[in-house]
């Protein structure tokens, strides 16, 4: 693995719907791991190489709990260690893979690719309505997008980019000259802005009964390195008095959990969870088409940024006042990644 | 940009036609431009990316006449300068683009990626005959070629691969042996040879009306570093006694203008005027048909030396007697290049 | 040329077929060459570049026993002198490009690019079976494999992979733990394992008339850097006493030579010769349909090893037993190539 992304984080590896008896590959910070399901129903992902001749352990066999290369036939168990070498009774100390420890949480198995030691699933990003009764939780896609996941990162500690790229879903002309407001911690950023007394934004219009204009907000909510979740939405202009009573409207958490695949490449696993409509599988259906037009418009953008970064490494940027956060946000995950430098993995 | 061209030069940008009212994307000396027409018509020209993310502007908006970034909304005249900032009121003196000097003549948007104080249009290739009623000229293709542009160069003050290269439309076995004629300046070249009482090459035999063997002459005409102009034609053999009487025969300017779109691409805008047929369009496509076999023919040659190049960078090169005027031609763009390094833009 | 094979040794060109009155373009150590036969029909190799503006030879046209470049006319003999400049006289004394020593056995052209004075013949492997009257010899195919030719001479000095990459043709459990023995030479490696009592595998089960259980065998006879001949074949359990009465069974040899086309690429010519159902072409078919089946497992696997030695490129393997041949292998290749670096060609 060779991205420069933190180590000692938690990222979403993939579904827990993708992770099965038989083996598949998956790559995160540049590395390829190989992942499956014991026969007791654990994740477990190792490291995608046969240490003997380098073929990928994904091209092999799962033999119970264990991982026999195509190759040659050695045979690795869920912690890594080679348990057999046809052909010979000893097997060398060093025979061995890595293996990472998993987790499993709001139907993603995450992976912390750092000092197992450190690996505390309570730091996985924890959002309490994904279970509530009173909500409903639907995913969305794997979208992959050919950009660093800080540049999809900085696209989501950004509210007002919504006012030009998704007027045909999520904003619309009347927020353009609104300022966001931000707060900080050292783990992550809060940026958010509310529009009064405006019209709805399309995707809104066609669930809320609005009468005429609302009051709509975006919270967006960072949490390094990889996990960021928008609580957007709206109600009828001024009946909400205190932004703290805005579950009295039309609400979404639209959560996105970021996969750095390696340097130029992510995953953006989305889901929403929602206040209305919970048993209307139909909703799902509609709200994740315009999802989809969104969210894919925030990638032909990111797709064209990140080819423009690698044309013109030397490019210099002007900074203007919406960068305050995603410029924080940049500051908490280098300090992440020098905190992995400073007590590097076993 | 990053080309080892001479930056203090005119190169065509594009034809005249596809500057219009949208914004559209080119590619100039490695580097991006967005192009698009104001609303009075007239061409502009700016580096095709926002300072703020680097997104490419031609993603985004024209209003009136300025360029509305897709991403943040952040707004460029066409003389580079931002002009609107959403969400605050302050525009920083550095929020601004690279405009570039456009100048149309022959159909095509010339551009002068240097010094705006030294951009005089009179230094544009000037062939008086594309506007005599005398003469027509018509439009070609924009052929891209996977080649260096001095690649292509090479070949254009070289009449003598005409006898190897061009066998079904331009050259015939008669010339192999004829040697070349040139003379030097210090902005050009001019290679030429005449090949007397001999077949009529195929593609004037259809439009002369030969009564057996002709006089017929090649005068390559290149003007550092973009633009080269093949006067080439025929007449009954022995009629014309003196070389500047040839407009008595039938004759044909055909002109390449090189755009050098990095250091392993060019596009050659061709075109050409002649004075025979000159009311008869069907007459341009029927040479345009053997135009266009004999220029691809040119493109698959110079393609695999590029990739030879490439494959062999140290590769020694023997030289003979044809290549004195390409030799020259090498120099004199060398020497502009070094005239940029001398006295860089702004 | 830019590999790192030895360059004093015989590599396979190209099937003799493929060798013939027109240009064709082959690639050998990362360099290219351009092969065709002369009218007495002696194959001729020469570098495919033409020394004057680096065109491709092989885009040119063969006149009599020589090569027209189709640029500028510049001809060159088979022992690659220049023989005619169009236009010109005099012809320089370093115009002419590299000419091989070639040499034609076992229905291939093997090339010699090293020192021409040491291309002694008697150097390529020999298969006295190959045209024995007793034997049946028919060609496959050339398979390209996107790997060193060092990774698939691995794989060819390694009998046990067969027990787990090849169960559907050429080997079956019964195998998994019958550890390999060898003998090394200067100059190549011999591994082999007996089977003994065992299942016939699936490929002679369809041939041989066992009645029951087989003794089975591989040798992996390798001479270096390119020649790999498998003599493999089954016999009644117990009937052979001794190994070299192996020719009493069902025994083919299954040829390869590798053409290392650069470091990344090289092509199998494989082959085989056999001592049964010499007369039936339609077995022919059969064998080959099953070999192809087990030279495309293995191409795939050594691809999917080339890519992870390219992603990871410092990796450290362990060593396992069955190692010492293709360990032993490669040391007699490094001291090879070290050979040509003390002595190198003109």
């Amino acid at each position: 693995m060779t991205s420069n992304a933190p180590r000692n984080a938690w990222y979403p590896l993939t579904w827990s719907r993708n992770v099965t008896r038989s083996l598949a590959r998956h790559r995160l910070l540049g590395g390829d791991l190989v992942a499956y399901r014991s026969e007791a129903g654990v994740p477990v992902a190792l490291d995608d190489m046969c240490p003997h001749r380098l073929a990928p352990l994904s091209m092999g066999k799962l033999k119970g709990d264990a991982v026999e290369c195509g190759y040659h036939g050695m045979t690795f168990a869920p912690n890594g260690r080679c348990v057999r070498i046809p052909g010979q009774s000893m097997i060398p100390a060093n025979a061995r893979v890595p293996s990472y420890p998993l987790h499993e949480k709001m139907g993603l198995v995450w992976i912390w690719p750092g000092d197992p030691d450190r690996a505390d699933p309570s730091l996985i990003y924890d959002l309490p309505q994904y279970n509530d009764p009173g909500w409903h939780a639907a995913h969305g896609d794997a979208l992959r997008i050919e950009a660093n996941y800080l540049n999809l990162a900085d696209n989501l500690c950004d509210p007002a980019h919504v006012s030009f790229v998704h007027l045909s879903t999520l904003g619309n002309a009347a927020s353009e000259e609104i300022p966001v407001e931000h707060t900080f911690s050292d783990s992550g950023v809060l940026v958010w802005r509310w529009i009064k007394d405006a019209l709805p934004i399309p995707l809104f219009a066609k669930y809320g009964n609005f009468r005429g204009n609302v009051d709509r907000w975006h919270y967006y909510d960072y949490a390094a390195p990889c996990s960021a979740v928008i609580d957007f939405g709206s109600a009828d202009a001024h009946v909400i008095k205190n932004p703290e009573d805005r579950g009295q409207g039309l609400r979404i958490f639209a959560c996105h959990f970021i996969t750095p695949v390696d340097e130029h490449v992510c995953i953006d696993h989305w889901l929403h969870v929602r206040n209305f409509a919970i048993d209307d599988a139909d909703v799902d259906q509609r709200l994740h088409a315009d999802f989809r037009i969104a969210f894919n418009e925030d990638k032909e953008i990111l797709e064209r940024i990140e080819a423009m970064e690698r044309a013109r490494p030397n490019a210099k940027r002007i900074r203007i006042g919406i960068d305050a956060a995603p410029q924080r946000m940049r500051r908490i995950v280098e300090r992440m990644a020098a905190g992995d430098a400073a007590a590097p993995a076993a």
